[in-house]
Formats: C-alpha cells, structure tokens, sequence
C-alpha cells in the first residue's frame, strides 16, 4: 500500500492554524458555557436566560453533543456503541453534530436576533479531546471550525474548577483512592489545564469565573458581561 | 455573533493540499473499485477475489460506507434518517465511517500481507460530495485524507460508463423522461467527470476501463494490472 508523508500512527496535518476571528455585527448573541462536569454549567444557563428574559430578550438554550435529533442519533452511537471507536472517528462523529447544530438550529436562532446560550462548543472538543492525546489539539479545533464554518462565540464562560481541591475533598471522604481515580484525576487537570490555556489565548472572548463562588456571585459576573454584549 | 472570514455558507478551507503521496512498500496491496452504481463493481471485486485466491493470496473484501460496526450504525443514520441532514454533517459522517474501517478492518489487514478490495473509496466522496457542488471536492478529499491517516490505495480501478449512452437506453425504453430523471442524469455526468478528472490527475494509481465492455474482458484487464502490483 501507499502511504502519505506521515507514518501510521501519526497524524496527517489537516489544516492551516485557523485564522483568528474579527468580531463582526449581526443580530444575534452566541454565548457557550464551558467548564468540567459538575461545575455548574447548568445553573448558570438558567439563571442566564431567566435575566435575559427580563431584559426582553428571546433566549435558546441548547447543548452539543445531541442538541438535534440527527444529533441524538449521533450521540447514541458515540456514548453507547459496544465496543471500541477509532479516535478519528470519534472526533468525526462529534463534529457531525456540531455541523448539523450549528447551521440547522444555531445560525437560525441567531438570524432571527436570539441568544443562544450554548452548553460546550469548540472548546469542549479542544479540552477533551486534545487531554486524550490521541489527537492534537489544533486538529481538533480546525475539524470544528471547518464543521461549524467558522462559527465562534460572542462570549465563553469558563467555569473553573480547582480538580486538585475537588479531589482531595473527594479523595478525604473516601479514605483512599485508586489507580483508576488517580488516572480520571490527571485526565480532569488536564482538561483544566487546556480550558485555561484556551481562554489566555482568546481573553477577549473568554470570561473565566471561579466555579468555587457562590452561585448568585457568578451569576452576577456573567450578567455583567453579557450586558456590554448588549448594549 | 463574530465570525471567521467567511461569510455565512461559504466554506472555511479545511486544509493545505494534500501532499503528494510517495509510494512505500508494505506486504498488503490496497485496491479500490469506483465507478457509478450498476457500473460492475460487485462482479469484478468477485471474480479478482478468486484469481486472487488462486495465486495464493489472502483476500479482504469490503466496502464504504458500512464496513464495520460502527460503520452500518452511522449508515443507518445517513441513509434513513427522516428529514434533512446538514451537507457538512452528511460528509462528516462518511468521513467517521471511514476513519473507523480504515483503522480498525483495512490496516490490520494490509498489515497482515492481505490483498484488500474495496468497493469506493476517497474518489467517490470526492466525486458524488463534490457533484453535488455543496461542498468541494478538494475539501472533501482532505477531510478524508485527514480520516483514513493518508492511506491511498495502490491501485484505483475505474469502471467508466457513458452515461449519456446507458440513459439514452433507459429514456428510450420509458418512452419519455420527467424533470427528475434529467437532473438525476446531469448528476451523474457531473460525477462520471469528476471520477474521469481524477483518474487523469493520478494516472500511476487509476486504472480506466470501460465497463460497456464484456465482463471477462474487462476482469482479464484487471488481472494485467494487479499482476504487476504481486510481482
């Protein structure tokens, strides 16, 4: 057989770096909220919207993955197939998602002059998928960018959360830990490690919040935020 | 909402050109079969598998989309989902089913020493993707070079049919032919020529025949070429 330039095993270079993005104008808002399981995300997005909704403003909220119904179909397949999936594909199969949610449900939203408050977007599939090491970081992000043609956020919340603190309340409580623990806990600084470094390269975007304060507290910084975003 | 340089539904370039690929020596053969449906393909992938078997060599046939697993779940989702799919979303989802068959049926395989014989391939995405004129057929073959790793096969066989001839057939027999069918038929002149513009751009790897031909004749011009692919 033939092979390209790069040898099995390694990637071959999908793309140019993405060009950086210039803010531009239209009607609607793009907001995602980005951060580890359990920091909150949720929560925040409510109490998001419900101020939103005072401000007289039409909300959608949605989530990737499986923010459709292709993709539940999707997400079915990625979360409950029996047996392994080639890393590849995996990150093929979540940016099909991200493709059909974002021009069949997203763009529409914010054509029409909503908010769309978005649970994980690209920087999701960076994080997570870039802290697994299978893959690079930089082809993730340009796969989603291409699937998403070139879509990026208004806003991204960073909820941050300390694994290194949450872990040792964890680990305390439980009196010990194992190997497997030990491992889900270097995954989780690592992903941690990748939102951080995400939002220092894009601080314009990115509004990283302690995830550790009070949920009104947060709230609040948000609502300032995304009240420029208004104006 | 800010957005990449492109504006709205024009495609964010995926990529660099592919590189050229130079040919390595591993002990497996990758050959692909392309041409339109009700081309031949099934019947000479048979009857090479058997000279093959004769020469002594272990054969894998397969086929995308759905040689997997995986592969016949994300079929399932192209193929029957109700409603529209997101023609970025659709090519993704090929290029998935492609990542997974390549990875985890095809490279073991090769690996092995087999020889492989694949009904379509890259050629076809790109030729029907690229027909379809939603997406390129640059764009398309890099997300599949990015997906298969850059695996190329060694050998390419194209079964040409004229389909101007093999309708005018059809048309004759109908009596008469509706809007429909006439726009199914320019489809398929615009992918007949996209498959034509790839087998002039790689002349080393396709091989061209004309599958009006009889079918042992055109079996006997396989087995000429393969031939020099076992010595």
């Amino acid at each position: 057989m033939t092979d390209g330039p790069a040898p099995l095993g390694e990637p071959v270079p999908l793309v140019e770096p993405a060009p950086l993005v210039e803010p531009g104008e239209t009607p609607g808002i793009f907001i995602t909220l980005e951060g580890g399981d359990g920091s909150g995300k949720s929560t925040q997005a409510e109490l998001l919207a419900a101020w939103l909704g005072e401000q007289g403003r039409t909300v959608m909220r949605t989530r990737e993955p499986g923010g459709t119904e292709v993709g539940v179909e999707i997400r079915e397949i990625v979360l409950h197939h029996r047996g392994h999936i080639a890393a590849r594909a995996e990150a093929l199969l979540y940016a099909a998602d991200r493709a059909h949610h974002i021009e069949t449900a997203v763009r529409p939203a914010l054509a029409r002059g909503e908010v769309v408050i978005q649970d994980r977007y690209i920087d999701s599939s960076v994080a997570y998928q870039g802290a697994g090491r299978v893959l690079g970081g930089d082809e993730v992000r340009q796969l989603s960018l291409w699937a998403a043609e070139g879509l990026l956020p208004d806003l991204t919340v960073l909820l941050d959360l300390d694994e290194t603190v949450a872990r040792g309340r964890l680990d305390a409580a439980q009196k010990r830990f194992d190997r497997l623990e030990a491992e889900k806990g270097a995954f989780h600084a690592r992903v941690r490690e990748a939102f951080l470094g995400l939002a220092a390269g894009e601080p314009e975007r990115f509004l990283v919040v302690d995830a550790a304060l009070p949920v009104q507290e947060i709230a609040a910084l948000i609502r300032a935020r995304v009240a420029t975003l208004l104006e």
